[in-house]
């Protein structure tokens, strides 16, 4: 039956597309090598068509069906289970840019379209598409919408949900939902669109999207501020927030061991504040609609009343594009410079505001408390209250040692996270990472309704089963 | 049967909160008085407990649950079957700000509360809640949630489902899903948040919600514009969204027409530009951070621009804010004006900007084919794409035997709509009103997805059963 469905397939969308497991293993791993999986087959179908064709034949064979991007996911949702099983859909082919309608400021384009690509589509358009990620130069829009991805410029323009209009959508049956609509305003039933964004390849195959453009920005101004406290970080945000109104588009926050490290790692990169002594800093971005004149006038009256009203303990404002690049390179080694440093334990949160504070100084301090010695690596997206809450090794130990109780320290911090109103995946989604952490922090009335979604939309469970939900379960409809 | 349910609704939430529906005409017809319905009882329980329960002894004796809100709706969504079986559930009683966060800029509001005390709680804490209506003054957020509103505001801060971080629901089962969340990322499971958004109480009874907050504006400036055509309008909103970025937000289109028709029913109004032969004009707000010089500079600059490039006729920039306040009437009397002159057929469209000129040439002329002598009365928010598309009776003719080829001129508009790329709802919802009309311009995939979802989360079709979907048919689970 599986070497029936391998030809099927072969047939379907053509010999050279359809490519055994055995010989795909850069697609069977995932990124960080964590997660390692076989599939019947791997296939790279052409156009929207060809994926439905692709799916109604996994159905007819009972065949469960992964979909892969660019492969950058953090949480193993794109890597197939060990049964080997699986067909695994690579939509790299589906890369056509379908319409670019700058008077309606949208944009449609396929799947596999990688990020930058899209980017620089908008950009030559005159228009902004201002999703932007680290591995923008190799994930794929589709991986974004999947995963609902965030990034750094959520804090203005809103994560990959609130950037698309329309989306594309191949179900579970092979049937082709086209819902590629333009309209900023559309109440005409259920939101199937948000629903598809972020489930993971669970619910239905995304094949293309409609997503927003914006105005170019005509200047833009970067700086690089130190506070004596994470409150007093916190206070400015709020400041600045009110200062700047929209044209606040980055705030982005490290500690001054992430500074450390980045000195450590990239001696040769750039080295602001080198000799200070204030443990938080954040690196801040304006864009203006108007020009560098008047960017550099709001950075000045906002910066000036922050000194003033004791919100901010230094600053340091690019006076080139080869400095702000230089100030956003610290921002984006910070990858890296972990890397580089050895493995640490990675925690993607976000915590209210308002509850960012009390929350660092918990956990901070309860981590001390069990796990003496371990090092906070603290950064991310303060402005959506979204930080990547990240723990080295104790110096006196091994980072072999340290990784041994990776799921007991996740789960502490987790559950403070939980406690302080926080959400345990704030853009890297679920995938196989957090399915078991699931149940801990999400009602059962919450898994159940996600259940009865799941088994509505997918009633086979063929599409990433064991991602996002662990078993779907039957459910009795009599109350 | 029925008497048992009212006698246990009685002791559930207290005798003098469960009225007969006999005694309850007013909730059971629709603001308009299109519609008429029946009710075996009212219910105003006092919280989210009282709420679930309500629900569970409803389904305990299979009778379908209708919410109400401000009772303001346009589509009849809230306005129960003739069948007296159902109950009435009136959300009045939960009316508390549960908590300001500002901070985090959220805040937390019961379903009850009416929007207009919710824009005043945000102001009073110095924070604006943008959403903004007509019906803001009786509305309550419960329906502009179950609808997913939209409004004036929408160019710059989003819908109802934009300005929403978290819920509240209780389940047809009566279950209570506690989704109250503060937080701007959170990638932890299917988007049952924006699934319950917009699904007019068909999903579950909204009863809770965590709305975002937004700097007050330092400044707002008004004008009031003038265009030689519609096409230079469109081409004039591209020019001052890339010039006033986030700070444009309002830009409300009304024709000739409208503005004689606000002359004649309203001559104590203001009557900027009543000797002008424009047929097209639009009223502009722009909201600025920084002061009112700041907001006025921009103004200059961006209408200045638009004027050396031919891309505006003529201009009246507000002085006071009592001149703002008379720009701003004109367009809220647009509704008034039109029930002052008697009925007319109304369609609330959206249209993908770049082809909204083309849809209305095309529809105006093609209504004058078929309809001889209707008279157009098109106005809305253009910047979001959304025509209120109203016509009224020819000259020559009676609003009544207009009235009589209503639904053969609307499927003729929604047709162009549909044509065009467009919703035949951008903001009132399918309620009752557009329910037949839907199968026409929905795909069965889509169709058969929506009916999926609502058997998934109300087996029982209880939850406003006849609202939204016609009929949920089962489906085989096989391929």
């Amino acid at each position: 039956m599986n070497s029936d469905l391998f030809q099927t397939l072969q047939q379907l969308i053509g010999a050279s597309h359809v490519r055994p497991g055995a010989e795909s293993a850069a697609q069977l791993t995932d990124k960080q090598g964590s997660y390692v999986g076989q599939a019947l087959a791997v296939v790279r179908p052409a156009d929207t068509d060809e994926v439905a064709a692709v799916v109604r034949a996994c159905v007819a064979h009972r065949a469960p069906i992964v979909v892969q991007g660019g492969n950058t996911g953090l949480m193993g949702a794109a890597t197939p289970d060990a049964s080997g099983r699986s067909v695994l859909l690579l939509l790299d082919r589906l890369n056509r840019v379908r319409q670019i309608d700058t008077d309606n400021d949208t944009l449609t384009v396929e799947a596999g379209c990688i990020l930058q690509n899209i980017q620089e589509v908008a950009r030559e358009a005159g228009r902004l598409f201002p999703l932007s990620l680290g591995a923008e130069g190799s994930c794929t829009i589709g991986g974004n919408l999947g995963t609902n991805a965030g990034g750094t410029a959520v804090l203005r323009y809103g994560n990959t949900r609130e950037l698309t209009l329309g989306l594309e959508v191949v179900t579970a049956e092979g049937e082709i939902w086209h819902g590629l609509r333009g309209l900023r305003k559309d109440n005409t039933g259920y939101d199937l669109r948000d629903l598809y964004i972020g489930s993971e390849g669970t619910l239905g195959i995304i094949t293309a999207a409609t997503l927003k453009l914006f105005p170019l920005p005509k200047a833009q101004s970067t700086a690089f501020l130190a506070f004596d406290s994470l409150t007093q970080a916190v206070s400015f945000l709020s400041h600045a927030r009110a200062g700047f109104g929209a044209s606040l588009t980055a705030f982005e926050l490290l500690t001054a061991d992430c500074l450390a490290l980045l000195r450590e790692q990239f001696p040769e990169g750039p080295q602001p504040f080198s000799n200070a002594a204030q443990p938080w800093f954040a690196l801040l971005e304006l864009s203006d609609n108007h020009s560098e004149a008047h960017a550099r006038q709001a950075f000045e009256d906002v910066l000036g009343s922050a000194f003033e009203e004791g919100l901010l303990a230094d600053a340091l404002i690019a006076e080139s594009l080869a400095q702000s690049e230089a100030l956003w390179l610290l921002r984006e080694n910070m990858s890296d410079a972990q890397k580089r440093a050895g493995r640490n334990m990675k925690h993607d949160i976000s915590i209210p505001i308002s509850r960012i504070v009390e929350f660092v100084e918990h956990t901070d301090a309860m981590l001390q408390q069990h796990f003496p010695g371990v090092r906070n690596f603290t950064f991310g997206h303060l402005g959506d209250g979204n930080l990547h809450y990240n723990v080295a090794h104790p110096l006196d130990s091994t980072v072999e040692a340290h990784m041994t109780r990776y799921s007991e320290l996740s789960q502490r911090v987790h559950d403070s996270a939980h406690a302080h109103g926080g959400s345990i995946s704030a853009e890297h989604g679920i995938g196989q990472r957090k399915l078991s952490m699931l149940p801990r922090y999400k009602s059962a009335v919450e898994l159940d309704l996600m259940s009865r979604v799941k088994q509505a939309l997918d009633p086979l469970n063929l599409l990433n089963p064991g991602k996002v939900l662990a078993s779907v379960e039957s459910r009795s409809t009599a109350p």
